[in-house]
């Protein structure tokens, strides 16, 4: 049996449709501070340990802007919250260097053990906000290789190309490779 | 005996005026993400309970900006890091509304319990950097009542008027009404 550990239901969905047999769990666990997101996957994962049964997936995802040394990072659900897409244009106005990188770790238990699958998506970060999809910073974000941001493109071709896309497949592919789905 | 759980030696220093029998424990502890201080230092107190004999001391500390919705909060580190006080002032080009809160929490595990104790310096963040003295946000904030920055102020200074100092003295006021110190 797996279970993934969240609130939204989109995410459950996506994956859902690779592990038929995922079950959704609501639960709150503790996002550890930390620099990187492998950590803040890694600790909460074993805080899950004794109490999730069988084998469980959580995932966290950041934007890091190369000129603001990562910022948000790890705390781009906070960041967003309060200071917004307009927070974050502000502070790259005047800058040239736009480059940025979208991350999700996905943290997999699986039979007694932890698994992090990671997957990036570079891109840069836009002078204004456009499109009405997705949330968070998709409007001010264009993926490398798009002239769209991923607020103007469908959940499909968003998810093709995206960082969390990414790092499902890869694990996808190691739970294929185990015959476990 | 009490124990104070940081890296830091005047923080040490500052308690230990207070409290004589203090000793310094260099360790590290999960610090969670939350929308509180209180949050983070109370789940720390919890996570140290079986890692540490006797009484334990912890503390975290933020700068809640009025018109950033609480930025960058119980993230003040990480936000100072990466960004830093030109960030913080960038944020509020252009904003009339300057008031700011530092906040500290201090935790105290005494004879089996956990209590919180809160100390908060209200003033405002000023629109360009001044002084050398303290550290993080202390140059863009001036607390209220005075004119100069918490940078421009000596240690003493400071500590008699700083959300610590004030946190300090409750942790102080309680500890003597139970004659531990």
């Amino acid at each position: 049996m797996f279970s993934i550990i969240t609130h939204n239901k989109n995410k459950y969905m996506e994956i859902k449709k690779f592990i038929p047999a995922l079950r959704m769990v609501e639960m709150e666990y503790p996002e550890i501070q930390a620099d990187t997101l492998e950590e803040v996957v890694m600790f909460a994962l074993q805080y899950l340990r004794p109490r999730i049964e069988g084998n469980y997936i959580i995932d966290d995802s950041g934007l890091f802007i190369d000129a603001l040394n990562g910022f948000p990072g790890v705390y781009s659900a906070y960041v967003f919250k309060t200071i917004g897409n307009d927070g974050i244009l502000r502070l790259l106005r005047g800058v040239e260097n736009r480059s940025a990188t979208f991350k999700t770790v996905i943290g997999l238990h699986y039979q007694g053990e932890n698994f992090l699958f990671t997957g990036i998506c570079r891109g840069s970060i836009i002078y204004e906000m456009r499109g009405n999809n997705g949330f968070g910073y998709d409007p001010i974000f264009v993926p490398e290789g798009f002239t769209r941001t991923f607020a103007e493109m469908s959940t499909s071709e968003k998810n093709a190309v995206s960082h969390r896309g990414n790092a499902i497949k890869k694990m996808v592919e190691f739970l294929k490779e185990r015959d476990a789905i």
